[in-house]
């Protein structure tokens, strides 16, 4: 009779998903993801409360504050802080009119690129150059470019698949465009949005000066504004543009990564790091970029804790700091687990937006891809079928060197640039059901990595 | 000397495609697709300038002869208009107040379901009872239900992956729930948005009266509305609700499908058709559903004719009238085509809204469907990779009985019933680039079809 007590408690006391099938399991991770609602309020808090959250600003504490709440929320074993050291800038006045003898005069909208420097409160008065990539800066040369304002107006190309190939292939006009020009002498730089989109949004982001160059201001200019511009400027090419961008750079200041993890019940020393970044520009609400991979990230401890899902290893939900500047709060990350001699087992990053799950990219090769790539067939019956080979995310880069095996969370993307670094980055252009979707495929695959040692 | 020209003429006057492989052709029709801006100005149109064009109306005859300007603008061969019978049904004013003794009264607001009936100009005031399934109505039974409001609350279930599997889920409530409600003596339905979505906006559609029973009023209510409904009714089950919609039914009148084909310069007397429906809900842009998809239709013809492709076979885009209320236009287009003795070889429809593509679903088996599914290698390139047993839609349905192959364009659907059937269905919740993916998508299918005779 004792005996038989023993093995009564036994069977009660497996967690119920011990006793599933993964597939049971899976199926169960979908259901909670897509049925219940704190995805969806936590993500509209993080956008409506937290609007703007660049480093350093009252608004990215908030979102600090609030995403650890809402990892203890969720249930994970420990929740912390992880001091980050980041820039801080801060957008001024703005504006840029163009002005003609002959056509009159037109405003703009632009926005300041991250880490820019400014003009002076009167901004600056110059006539435009347009060109579309460094080479022409060369054969331009100094006599042509010293003392305008360069227009760096290349396109994406639209025509390219892979939308994230469209965007690197213009993006090095904002990230590079006012070191290029500066080396000629230009006295600032207006650069086209590197989105696919035609639209009034101006899109910023960060750009970054050289050493020993001089730092000119940088601001971008919507798609629809460039076309305007480059209109203009067709019909008079000695038109000026009046700019004026106060923004400012601070010293550096502290933020924080916030962490919150579930302690693996076999091998606890080792660590799936999940994870998204916290910061948004200034602009925007930062919803797919990146409130909502954070929100997802939250989500695999909330799914694990509410089925009763005991990884062997420990799963780590990481809100990364200051992804969009410089990249401090992944690399900050990175150290202190080679400092402290962890073991990254794995890490998943979550930053191409939250639209619908397609699959995922894993950065493995030969037998570990073709295990990777073999998991397909438990996303099948969610419409969920691209597994290859190449994934990862900025800021699970560093930890790369630690041998964590590098994922990265492959949504659909092809409308993601509408968004990205803008104020069309809104609340309302996540779809919660698309976000789910993605939620649970990222804490089936954790799972899945982790139950099956893959 | 004489030879040799002959030779180089021929070379010459080779269309560039067909000296291509079709890998290049495919490529050439997405930068076509993604390149030219015909579609999207075309769809906006058809969103703001022919909005609620429900069968009969002003806006219906309106968006007939814009597409028809369309196909001649896109250069088909040949451009006409098909005569349908197609029912008339208008709004009216409509107003749903819930009044309780004990809490107060509230407004909600609500779309009459298309083809109901109305109620008087002051509209009914009587006890609401809600109920979740016909098995429901029959267990309460006439002593229940007779002289109330049957209040349809059943939820689409959102933890259903396919979309459409979840809206089939609830859907007979709004055809049928009047029907069903009325042998028990209701005076009228009340019925929940058939939507994953939990918002605002009534979803309306089309419902259907049983022959021989008294035909009542049916209306439906946002699934916030929904939930707001059964809140008060679960607190005051004597609350009384004053519900008014003075829509009406007219005799049928006449409307058209609009036909435009390029001429097979094979086998002219075989025909693809690929179309989307025109009509749409009066109180929709109806730009996913479904003016989306007869841009696409018209797409097909607009990329054939620009870059020289000549298919085999006749190559027809419909713009089908009537898909919403009793799908005369799809039946007519068939009935033509059997008294002509046209040879249907294939017909793809695209109704699925208009969001990335995933793929295509055949109506095939075996040897024909295997070959089909091979297609998808063509497709890799652009990350298309659905290629699936089953598909078509209600409008091709009807070509089925003539042999013709059902071929459904499967778009990402999981936002689509965001959309659907409401006003929130317009031409701002259509990414173009989304949109565009899959009229090159669709484009490249038939080119394919066509070519290799799959």
């Amino acid at each position: 009779m004792y005996k038989l007590w023993i093995l009564l408690a036994s069977i009660i006391l497996v967690p119920v998903v011990k006793s599933q099938e993964p597939e049971k399991v899976i199926r169960s991770v979908f259901d909670e993801a897509l049925a219940d609602n704190t995805a969806d309020l936590t993500l509209k808090y993080l956008c409506k409360n937290t609007k703007g959250r660049i480093d350093g600003s009252p608004a990215a504490a908030e979102a600090v504050e609030y995403t650890r709440q809402a990892l203890i929320r969720a249930g994970a074993d420990s929740v912390w802080l992880q001091k980050v050291s980041v820039p801080r800038w801060e957008r001024g006045d703005e504006h840029c009119r163009i002005v003609s003898q002959m056509f009159g005069s037109e405003d703009i909208s632009i926005a300041a690129l991250g880490l820019s420097v400014g003009t002076s409160p009167e901004g600056i008065v110059a006539k435009l150059i347009e060109v579309h990539d460094f080479e022409q800066l060369r054969t331009l040369g100094k006599k042509n470019i010293e003392g305008k304002i360069v227009f760096f107006n290349r396109p994406v190309d639209n025509l390219l698949i892979n939308s994230f190939a469209g965007y690197s292939g213009a993006v090095n006009q904002r990230t590079n465009g006012a070191s290029e020009a500066s080396k000629y002498g230009a006295i600032a730089v207006i650069v086209r949005s590197a989105t696919q989109a035609m639209d009034d949004f101006p899109h910023t982001g960060v750009t970054r000066y050289e050493e020993n160059i001089s730092r000119i201001p940088a601001v971008a200019v919507s798609t629809l504004g460039a076309e305007k511009l480059s209109h203009w400027l067709r019909s008079d090419p000695q038109l000026t543009v009046h700019l004026t961008s106060t923004c400012r750079n601070y010293p550096d200041t502290w933020s924080y990564n916030v962490i919150g993890e579930i302690l693996g019940k076999q091998k606890p020393e080792e660590i799936i790091t999940v994870g998204g970044h916290l910061d948004a520009w200034d602009i925007s609400e930062g919803a797919h970029d990146n409130a909502g991979g954070c929100v997802q990230s939250v989500e695999v401890i909330r799914i694990f804790k509410k089925l009763g899902i005991s990884p062997k290893r420990t799963v780590r939900a990481v809100m990364f700091m200051n992804e969009e500047m410089s990249g401090t709060g992944g690399k900050r990350y990175a150290a202190e687990a080679k400092a402290n001699n962890e073991i990254h087992y794995a890490a998943l990053e979550s930053d191409r937006g939250v639209a619908s799950p397609r699959g995922f990219g894993f950065d493995a090769e030969g037998a570990r891809l073709e295990k990777l790539q073999s998991l397909s067939s438990y996303f099948i019956p969610y419409n969920i079928r691209d597994f290859d080979k190449g994934g990862g995310g900025s800021d699970i880069a560093p930890l790369k060197e630690l041998g964590a095996l590098q994922v990265g969370f492959m949504p659909d993307t092809q409308r993601y640039f509408w968004y990205h670094h803008s104020a069309n980055d809104t609340y309302e252009q996540v779809n919660i059901r698309e976000m789910q979707l993605g939620s649970a495929s990222i804490a089936a695959l954790i799972y899945l990595i982790d139950l099956l040692d893959y």
